[in-house]
């Protein structure tokens, strides 16, 4: 079972690696503006996110290339929103997944550059799919900029800098964290329903799915952040408690948060119980949530 | 005729600014970054572009209100990138028409999302207009990403961090030109002719206006940075020369770049010609451009 997911992911992960840079090839941006988008791009992500939307297409039985452009554009909306996450003004951080920065590599104003080139190409490529319907490339467009905008991670991060200086109750901190990183754990499960014209019962138990997985992901981070294995994570661990931030942790306990986390796992697979998704490629990738070491 | 423009540009200015709140008043957008958004929205800008396309859809004969959505998310594209232009990394300004620029009222940290959240919303309101088709929204937001993102106006701002250190000839400084300041120029005669389903010939014939007037407006700018009142410009007198950057006047002098602009208003005028619209209202715009103060 697990053995066929590593295998999935593997797959999955290695597409998208190889066709991020196909989708820059043929473009006229500047030459050190592509290679500024091109290294965060590869520098080394876990791309759960497109294995979460074509995770959702095989379970609902669609054909996984009609999420491509999806899938590179999410993780294109990601990676912008790292990159402006790390710059000085931000999280003002050197390193990411023990690499450089970009601002490190290619100076702030270029990085800068990058993250709104980025950002806004995500939008041509859905836009511009041959094999998707007006239509569905629309109502993708919507979900992506709700979830990545104002109301959506960008409204996250806000939350996030006015909070720096406060203690926050637990609800308190679900709510930033679904807005900051929830919103696109969930488009994909969103976007998968869309593309393959998914029921209303179907769509319901994808984006249950998605929110309680969505918080287990950020509960994961916080734990594996005090226990992970600083080689794998490619950063410092303990670094968000030297920096008294808001965390699952120092809220419930390593304990307490541990066991938050399974709860969210357990409520994300009922989700998908109701819709006979409990075989799926997804329960699975639940699990994997669960027990992940990075 | 000029009285007739005048009162149709107050007319659709006065729409624009009443409008632009609106979009964001039933959102969850948190309150700082909402304001800060809706400081820069409201900034007094003299909405140029959205009345480029009102005056576009009025020319085919479509409604204007069809053009709404578009219109403003224009507006908030513009105004990201007037923000992120302003930031410490890029040209460093603390004034932008009189008054302090986003990150100089909210900090930095701040302005880097409000831009980030404008740009995204705009995509977002394009694309959930519930009066347009999927297939005009789809391709809405491919012109509009294209005109704005890395092939575009991210394009055209790092091909001028490049510049900064260099004499360009007239050729390249068009190039940089057509990128930074002429593609969002050029994009709303493009939508117009999308909503309006407009002939192959009518779209050319706007698309080669929208390219000389969008050069005509980047000369006239220049010129009014030697000749302006700085009062109406918001802005001191003689800054470009000041920052030795490279502008039509520093490489044609004054009469020569003078000559420029008015060669560009002829060439747009022509292209209206070849679909009969050389009384139109986009007609005289071109006229306005020529002979703008501000």
């Amino acid at each position: 079972m697990t053995l066929q997911l590593d295998a999935y992911m593997h797959e999955k992960k290695a597409w998208i690696d190889s066709q991020l840079p196909l989708f820059l090839q043929e473009t006229s941006i500047p030459g050190k503006l592509k290679e500024s988008m091109l290294y965060s791009l590869m520098a080394g992500g876990k791309r759960i996110r497109p294995i979460l939307l074509f995770a959702a297409l095989n379970t609902l039985g669609e054909s996984e290339d009609k999420g491509l452009s999806t899938a590179i554009a999410l993780e294109m909306v990601h990676t912008y929103s790292l990159i402006h996450d790390d710059l000085p003004a931000m999280d003002n951080d050197d390193l990411r997944r023990g690499k450089p920065t970009n601002h490190k590599m290619f100076g702030e104003a270029t990085a800068i550059l990058a993250g709104d080139g980025l950002l806004t190409f995500a939008f041509q490529i859905i836009a511009s799919d041959p094999a998707l319907d007006g239509d569905i490339k629309s109502r993708l467009v919507a979900l992506l900029a709700s979830a990545a905008g104002p109301e959506g991670m960008v409204g996250g991060q806000e939350d996030d800098l006015e909070a720096e200086e406060k203690v926050l109750t637990l609800e308190q901190l679900m709510s930033v964290h679904r807005r900051k990183t929830g919103r696109l754990v969930g488009f994909p499960l969103e976007a998968a329903a869309v593309i393959a014209r998914a029921t209303e019962q179907q769509t319901h138990s994808l984006t249950g799915y998605a929110d309680h997985l969505g918080l287990a992901f950020q509960i994961g981070d916080d734990i594996l952040d005090i226990i992970g294995n600083e080689e794998e994570l490619g950063k410092p661990v303990g670094s968000d408690l030297n920096n008294h931030k808001n965390t699952y942790v120092s809220l419930l306990e390593l304990e307490g948060a541990k066991k938050k986390m399974a709860d969210h796992v357990d409520r994300a697979v009922v989700f998908l119980r109701k819709s006979g998704f409990e075989n799926s490629l997804l329960a699975q990738i639940a699990a994997f949530i669960l027990n992940r070491t990075f």
